[in-house]
């Protein structure tokens, strides 16, 4: 397809398509004469990822094309593939300092995984960036006085493990490595706000089963 | 008991309680004579929330003092006393314009909320920035190509309610309505970024089982 078609495809007007395309974050398309150049299904597919990245999840051009350097390496395994997509994303949030607080999160945390058996996870602790957001999380409730030990989290842990394997047969649903990648990154920068915002939902709707509106 | 030792069991310095106690986040302590006041356990937990809103949810002061202000109006039902409170916080995201993106959305989760029976959470679609936020969230995923319906929001929704159960019954471990309210506006503050760690922590374990980490 033409330039003006894929801008029409996609929504994203031309002038923002030659923008990307200048700043490496899409491929050129096979250049026709000098003047025209062709672009396919996975120039559209990629274009919409960009525009995700960028206008819903807010990310700079630079962290972009971070993600999308990992989305793109062939030479990694799928987990540390999208693994390194992902972690390239900006973090919920990274622990200021090793205090007190944060050790004792840390430990935790440990225990969490331990009783959960997630060996997996544990294995990626010294890289992982979700690791540090949780202990930061852990650390933050500590901090307010407010104990959120292991036991208390191993339900909702069990609950997102549920939404992680609906998450990943959703993935596979696609049929190249390539897309089942993109995927992976966009479903965690859209399907997050989605999932908070369905667990706000479903607090009013608890709440007002147990207490009315009254 | 006084500033100093408020002070050493909130982990905030005296000029920082000074400071909250100026912008009325706090109320007085009871005064003991011209230059001293005494504090009570129930000062300690409103200063640990205040800085919970403030430091962890970086809100402004403006929007801890109407949070606050919703917490403490005991002429609202627990419903909307909670949910004026979480409402105040803010939002996900709220939408942009009235597209047919936006339009086709709001359908998608008109009929999800049918098809879940969440009748409560459908009386509040008037006036809830949940419901508000998921339309925008299901837009997004539309406006780039990827259909997001009611049927696979279906089990995410579920496990999202399970979740709220879990957060009410631990809410309702708390003796008081002001210590309830008060811990839910600290569950949502705190509690999203857990979850989402603990999303982000399981799909690396749902990954490493499913795909190994070569």
């Amino acid at each position: 397809m033409r330039l003006a078609e894929l801008s029409e495809r996609s929504g994203v007007s031309t002038a923002t398509i030659k923008y990307y395309l200048r700043e490496g974050l899409l491929a050129p398309g096979r250049q026709v004469n000098a003047t025209t150049a062709d672009y396919d299904e996975e120039h559209l597919r990629r274009l919409r990822l960009v525009r995700a990245l960028i206008q819903v999840g807010r990310l700079p051009v630079a962290t972009v094309r971070e993600v999308l350097g990992h989305v793109d390496d062939e030479s990694l395994g799928r987990t540390i593939r999208m693994g390194a997509a992902l972690w390239a994303l900006p973090q919920i949030r990274e622990p200021d300092a090793e205090d007190a607080y944060v050790r004792a999160a840390r430990d935790e945390v440990d225990q969490l995984l331990d009783t959960l058996g997630w060996s997996n996870a544990k294995a990626l602790v010294t890289i992982s960036p979700a690791y540090r957001s949780l202990v930061v999380a852990v650390a933050a409730f500590r901090r307010l006085g407010h104990g959120w030990g292991a036991e208390r989290m191993e339900p909702y842990a069990r609950l997102m493990h549920e939404a992680a394997v609906l998450d990943l047969d959703f993935v596979e649903t696609y049929p190249t490595e390539a897309e089942r990648v993109e995927i992976a990154v966009l479903g965690t920068v859209l399907g997050e706000p989605m999932l908070l915002a369905l667990r706000r939902l479903a607090q009013e709707e608890e709440s007002a089963r147990r207490y009315g509106f009254e």
